[in-house]
């Protein structure tokens, strides 16, 4: 087994939307695909990979280190026992001569290649990745994963009305749980926004997500208001390494929080669990696996999960993306992220799955099944049409 | 004032090197030279900046993302109530629409630019760097600053003669104390190169540094086995977001220790003082702005040690580059680091000055001074002699 060539491009995933923290009118994504020389079903085997949404591309390090790190690693060295692509041994590859700490945008760069090598390594077995991932754990993948609707965000003009119709329009296409952001606007505005979200998807069945937004008493103030409204979690609302805000946060508020989308790896989401306060009977984990080294990094974030007593099902990553989703079903997290028709293409699952009481069905094709959601297929087509045949 | 033209070089600071965890033959570094419309004695006003070494250039995100956002800003942005170029301002832009957490590359990348902005800035004066800094602090700059020699790499076939060779240099150069590598050989290999350095710089004149390699029965191992040497101080024994190694070594080792160089952002550093158990009045902390958003940045961090009850004399910053020399100086911090002859043209300190019993005086030059380095200058010359008049 060989790698015989990687190429890379950016993608624009710009759009109008805004968060407490940021706008996305210039956000970026890098794409690779992993060219083998190894033809299965008589065609090539060609992995795609690509990061999640709210970081930037990857480009810079992705051809300047990680992309000739691995061209120029003897094949030998990124092979298992078993003759296929080894992704752990790829990651190793990957990361040699860098330096521990200042875990941010390389691991954007290493989850967009380890993304691209689990599709390989799955295809080569012409199998779905959660399959692969089930079997190697001695489990049944499960046949359906729990999706929530993420959006709600501030639209430049967009009003009450506004977003009780993006709501509306997600409980049509299936989905029972809705998140919208806060603290883009004050606490009174904000109430009056979730108030009327509530109209729609019901009490129990709402998220709110401050986007590491808040200072200590601005947490504390809003979760104090936020009690009443019986939310599904809480989410991020102090900086993402401020674990001093999570653990105060968890003591004044008895309800579920969520966090974690910000931390790019295994010592950081360490650290949340050590010093964050955090319930493992009642709050949310959002790891990235496509913002955070990838999933070789995810099985060592999952083992301290183990370590610290918390179940993989309190797990529902960010992102919205098919890797998160074989991951979830192939190892038995919780659920995913789903931003609908947001962060396109790069964002939503195949195009033959649906979406009924908030819980998708999983793809049938091998490796994560990318080429089967058109708009992928002709963004691939578009950027390395050129070079392979997909 | 404005920004007329930003350029950004890559050069390499490749080295046959290594330390416990990586090797340099690959190292590259990001060079920019922020133009300004400014005139002062005749010569049109540009700052230069670079990051420090062990983390490789930031180009992409230089590109990318942070001098179009300098470059597109309107000037009045990047320009505080006296009428000068404010870096602190100019950080603000660089990092809109930037997530929170995720401190590494990005963090670099700013650092790069804040280093240029501050040079400018300073020769806008007409001063030195570093009485800029202890005039906004109201002090009186210090007169010169402690350094030690950084050094004792494992080299391919260096032996231990070589190594005292080596520090032997180091004395002649005028240094005191010397910083030599562990972690790479075992215990007792690494315990003979101790003693053998020793011999050469005397008792309590050694560092030594695992550069975040050990775990933590490691750590204590090496602990036990370092007490008798009386060092300097025993350097980043574990990883640098395991803070529970760091406090395990403070209640294990009653001699000094020393981290930090791998924390990048306010964030991670007052993690470190919250949980890793260091000691203010024994232990020394390492954050280098060059790799760490700059000295606004720094300034932050500089405020969380002051609250956690740290003095800033406690400080000495990885990396061995004149910005640190000037913000050791300016801010009264406890030292710098020094790298003699290694990561040129990027190490070490304006051609004229000096280093005595440890301590180098400072240059009068405006800005940073780094154009009267003649290896540095050369370099500046062939990167930017095309677009400006260095």
């Amino acid at each position: 087994m060989r790698i015989t060539a990687i190429y890379e491009s950016v993608e624009s995933i710009a759009s109008d939307i805004q968060n407490a923290y940021i706008n996305f009118s210039k956000m970026t994504c890098s794409v690779v695909a992993v060219v083998t020389d190894q033809i299965v079903d008589g065609k090539q085997v060609v992995g795609y990979g690509f990061n999640s949404n709210g970081r930037y591309n990857a480009s810079g390090i992705l051809k300047d280190r990680l992309i000739p790190r691995l061209l120029e690693a003897d094949p030998s060295h990124l092979v298992g026992d078993d003759g296929y692509l080894d992704p752990h041994k790829a990651w190793d590859t990957m990361m040699t001569n860098e330096k521990p700490g200042g875990h941010g945008e390389r691991s954007v760069a290493v989850g967009v290649l380890d993304m691209a090598l689990w599709d390989a390594r799955a295809k080569m077995q012409s199998i779905p990745l959660y399959q692969l991932l089930a079997d190697r754990a001695n489990r049944e993948p499960d046949s359906k994963v729990w999706v929530y609707a993420a959006g709600g965000y501030y639209y430049p003009g967009k009003d009450i009305a506004g977003l009780q119709d993006e709501f509306r329009h997600y409980l049509d296409l299936g989905y029972t749980v809705c998140k919208m952001k806060i603290g883009a606007s004050d606490l009174s505005s904000d109430c009056d926004r979730i108030e009327a979200a509530l109209k729609i998807v019901g009490e129990g069945n709402l998220c709110v997500d401050a986007n590491g937004r808040f200072d200590l008493e601005t947490t504390l103030s809003y979760a104090a208001a936020l009690k009443q409204y019986h939310l599904f979690w809480y989410e991020e609302a102090g900086d993402p390494l401020d674990f001093e805000i999570q653990a105060a946060l968890s003591d004044a508020y008895d309800l579920p929080t969520a966090t974690g989308e910000n931390l790019f790896s295994h010592q950081d989401a360490r650290n949340l669990l050590r010093y964050g306060g955090m319930r493992p009977d009642l709050d949310y984990l959002q790891f990235d696996c496509a913002l955070s080294y990838g999933l070789v990094e995810y099985y060592r974030t999952l083992d301290i999960l183990h370590e610290y007593g918390w179940s993989p099902r309190r797990v529902v990553p960010h992102g919205g993306h098919q890797m998160s989703l074989h991951i979830v079903a192939g190892l038995g997290l919780g659920g995913n992220e789903s931003y609908p028709g947001v962060f396109q293409p790069f964002g939503g699952f195949s195009d033959e799955l649906d979406v009924e009481q908030s819980f998708v069905n999983l793809p049938s094709a091998p490796g994560l099944g990318l080429e089967n959601k058109a708009n992928f297929r002709a963004m691939l087509v578009e950027a390395f049409g050129n070079q392979i045949t997909i």
